[in-house]
């Protein structure tokens, strides 16, 4: 069973390496009569796309998402959505040097590990080109979930060791300040720090790691299969799966394990003739089970591995040590370009468990 | 597709509620002629077990694993083994009053609002007891793994704020350590420290959360299906199946998001002819797939929501704000059985993956 | 990926053998607010059932469902409904000669060749027993359709050659009428005729095959999820899964080969102000979606081929050829024992269907 | 779970319309290592392609094979093998009839009944050009077979009543024969005179049904996962998941139901050192796992459901009895066409149950 498709109802399997003719992604189980465009696609792969400033390379993509089935008249109608993005003519002769010699912080070893041969041109299939398909997925699933009243915010409260200040929960808002500065960080000042930072490490030819807060509302509750597709569970696989994600919380995460459990619990009350509750360190999961409140996940992104100091690595052609230097442009930090691709993940976990939910009763 | 199935081809099914006849486990996809004994399984339940310590409750629980299927003359068949462990006849008499009162922290309101119905007696199916199938399938994939050389350990490093020191990461080491005192730490001054907070926590009629670190060593290169199941991303989703787990962390984890890229890469050197890396901030994985270092996984394991203080909760059948105190004896911290759980849970990910590596090349 | 579970959403996995303790099944995925009570399930259980005719054999099991979980007051809860019947104490002595001679027609030799290893007494885990767990959630399945209004009826129109003669298609006078006779054979008739042959063969140390047809209706248009799981593919699969089945057909199935396009198609009309079809050649599928018409499904059962006469066969242990005689009771012939399995077969097989196709729309 | 993926291990996603741009299969879980070029899938493609005989449709189709991912200088990766097959501009106008009638035999009631909408050109979704990906992907999996030195064969042994002989079951002959006369007949003599009736009823208007016989050699003992995934299981769903097919035989299939024990059991023997059978009712398969004899299977394949003869239907958009005329050129035939087809789903079944096995032992 290989591990190409995700999802059991809404179920995405994408394909494509970073230097082949393309990328792209079939999108199966999206249920008949959502009206969807290419340009609902685009938008997200827009948001994805390597910008202008200093937070991503200055690599000129122009992924045009092409819809190749799946849709009649601007609905869907129930069978595999396919979308192919075309890959740019790509020099390949700068990556020679990485042939033999895998890229610390990099799945090349792996690669050759596993399969005994890898592309090893622009990273293969393990380059963050991959996430393309996710994100055009994550715009569908997005689509459906908007039908349904759900929204999904990303965002980065954490670069380089800088904390933003997030002053308040209201998704507007939060979307506002976020797509605002090229740190995706809705804490302006924040945002301006760690653009000083990044530009200085990035001269050191350094990276930064950072953390991205994914957070959505108006998940009903009922939402998660417990015991082992909880959605708590899915959410961490979703996100984890992810390349340069080194940890995912949910709720309170890594603090609940110093918190009590009278300052860990939250209450329940009536709020309008609803159940609510009076806090969310459960990030609006209970039991594997959403319980209607926003659900909240945190991700830790490590720093870009590729950086242009030199660095040791082995010859494996000829069975020795060796070293390496890293030429071209990379990002040097991912949270800001993650944050699409975080949220697409969610995005699809979500359109899956609300699709999972319709059986729950009889 | 419902969720009480986990694993591919190494796959397992659990069944039954806290205060039901009895839970259990079937195995499926174990490999023919692994030597298997129900002690084999009962020494894992031991571990579960809770014991006389403060750290566990004090009801007296023997669960006696049986074997139902799949064996024949000491080995396994390849066809499914069947495992059930029987419940004491428990009083569920004193569940009544939380029958429409869910407790906070705990998956009660989520399990009506998905179903509409809900067995409330000592938790149902949400009650910590569903893991006893876990542990009794997590070794049988113990001994399989043991078999190809693979060796697992839990324990805790952190407990109500209480942080262990960790000076080895020898497997024999650390477990004997470990398993030499009620918290699983292996610095026993820590250990004792935490015994002390958690006395006085629980005479607070309070509980404690903390972190468990599980190691894996052993594990060949080659392990983990890119792209969605990565080895990382199935063990981060089989460890968030976990219920009282809020956070999950692969190698240096959180900490990555504030290391720098030249401090996060770990270098590939040769040793001994074979490859190896300088340091393991990787946590034995890149690109979801195993480099042959030790697998280091972390969970952040929030306090016990059963604490007997007075809460606020409400009373689904008026339809009104109300209280809740729970009485019975609680674990009032939950690391120090999570740990054989979470031992089962990566033994589980790691034998389904070692099967599913067979198939990567011709 | 083993074997042992069937269906997507409604899920089952059986395990257990011949002369193991226990055999049963664990179903997954029944919807929360189903009433049923083991009494359901043992009905269906008595119908499986070896009886006292001389149509089945005369050994006396009296299997008990018991159903262990997912059950709270006698509501299924969404939760896996595990269900166990006990093995009474068998003898296994009398295997002790087929250990190394592999029985000709049986799965004896291809499970040693699999597995290296085999429990082979009573026929282990291929033994006919395995469908007990089949029946079982057969039956949970039947009352999930029963209250969608759906209804299924199996029964025998060829045993050694001897047709049967259906005049009729209401399914509670062909309930009747096979009920009423050993045979399950809706052609009293016949059926007789049926009896004397298979006493005849019987005697001759022989076995008859035959062939059932299967029923469903109520079924609602729209069930099936094109282009793979298609309900006639799950059908043909779940049949085909049955040890003596060597062929299944949908509608006129063979006898499709023999007509024209003009007799074949069934044409389209308005009654009662519903789209319905002039004939049912297809069996109520096209293009693998129910179409609302009764589905139709006929099997080919081979004789037993457990026979009293002296084969040919090999000593594995010697590696040279050899002969057998196969002691004890066993069934002249499978089909009116295979009634109600493969009417749980079809159950299930509907059941998921039904739930898989709530995510066809918005 | 969309029904647009089969497989576990060698798994399959196909995806396209009739008239969309294009159709194109993912191809996930081939081995790494295996030399592969879009020959070998163009090779296939040709043979399903319609041809120039009256034996099937005179348009001209010119299915380019594509591979867009997963091969790196020649052999495969390990990663998705994505395929694109473009469809040539098509004028969908002549459907426009048919949007509100359903056509007799067709599915086009049932996707509007299951999804509320549906294209309608060329059939959507439903069209049996749906098949190029699949013979596509089949073409990979007999790569990979070749290499285990397994080899399948279909060839068509009746239509529209006309029984072929079949004198040989030499692989070799078979197919010579098979592929040198347009309707895929190894009986050079049955091959002419279903060709003149073929075309007689052509000129009538109308179509023929046929039979199709499947052949598999070099398959290894112990292939299929007991008790739902059986070998005979799975390819019973692969070929009747192929929209005409009506039924499915194995080995001696419906013949079975007529055989006595004693003819039925294949005796086994040594032969050449090995276990081996002395004839092959059983199709190469007991309990669901392979023999090591030749694989048989059988299917029915309906007549054509186009014909031009005037055909009674409903107006959707009346809700009103209706008549219909289907214009345009249509295979009178299907079996000669679906040959490339059922051969492509047995390998498919076959690679990913060789693959599975791989896990059957320590």
């Amino acid at each position: 069973m290989s591990g190409n498709t995700f999802g059991t109802i809404f179920r995405i399997t994408t394909w494509g390496e970073s230097h082949g003719c393309a990328v792209g992604v079939v999108v199966d189980g999206c249920p008949a009569g959502l009206t969807l465009s290419a340009e609902d696609v685009q938008k997200e792969l827009d948001r994805r796309r390597p910008g202008q400033s200093i937070a991503s390379t200055q690599r000129k993509e122009e992924d045009r998402a092409e819809i190749q089935s799946g849709l009649f008249e601007g609905k869907t109608t129930g069978t595999p959505i396919s979308m192919i993005v075309w890959n740019k003519d790509a020099d390949s002769s700068a990556y020679d040097a990485i042939r033999n010699a895998p890229r610390p912080g990099h799945a090349d070893y792996t690669y050759v590990a596993k399969y005994g041969i890898r592309d090893h041109r622009g990273g293969g299939r393990a380059s963050a080109r991959e996430t393309v398909g996710r994100v055009a997925a994550g715009a569908v699933a997005k689509k459906f979930l908007a039908n349904e009243g759900i929204e999904i915010l990303g965002y980065v409260t954490e670069l380089g060791g800088i904390k933003a200040e997030i002053s308040s929960m209201d998704l507007s808002e939060l979307r506002a300040k976020a797509e605002s500065n090229p740190i995706r960080c809705p804490d302006q000042d924040a945002a301006e720090r760690m653009l000083q930072l990044l530009d200085q490490v990035r001269r050191e030819g350094d990276s930064l790691g950072g953390v991205v807060d994914i957070l959505a509302k108006g998940v009903p509750p009922g939402l998660g299969e417990p015991v082992f597709d909880k959605l708590d569970a899915d959410l961490a696989k979703a996100l984890m799966s992810l390349g340069a994600v080194k940890a995912v919380e949910i709720g309170a995460g890594l603090e609940s394990a110093r918190l009590r459990g009278n300052q860990m619990n939250d209450s329940l009350i009536f709020r309008e003739g609803k159940v609510d509750f009076e806090t969310n360190n459960a990030g609006g999961i209970l039991g594997g089970i959403s319980t209607g409140a926003p659900i909240f996940c945190r991700i830790a992104v490590k720093p870009t591995p590729s950086i242009s100091r030199k660095q040791r690595t082995v010859d494996l052609s000829a069975n020795k040590d060796s070293e390496i230097e890293i030429k071209g442009r990379h990002d040097p930090t991912i949270p800001p370009r993650i944050v699409p691709v975080a949220e697409a993940m969610v995005a699809i976990v979500l359109a899956d468990h609300l699709l999972r939910s319709r059986s729950a009763r009889l």
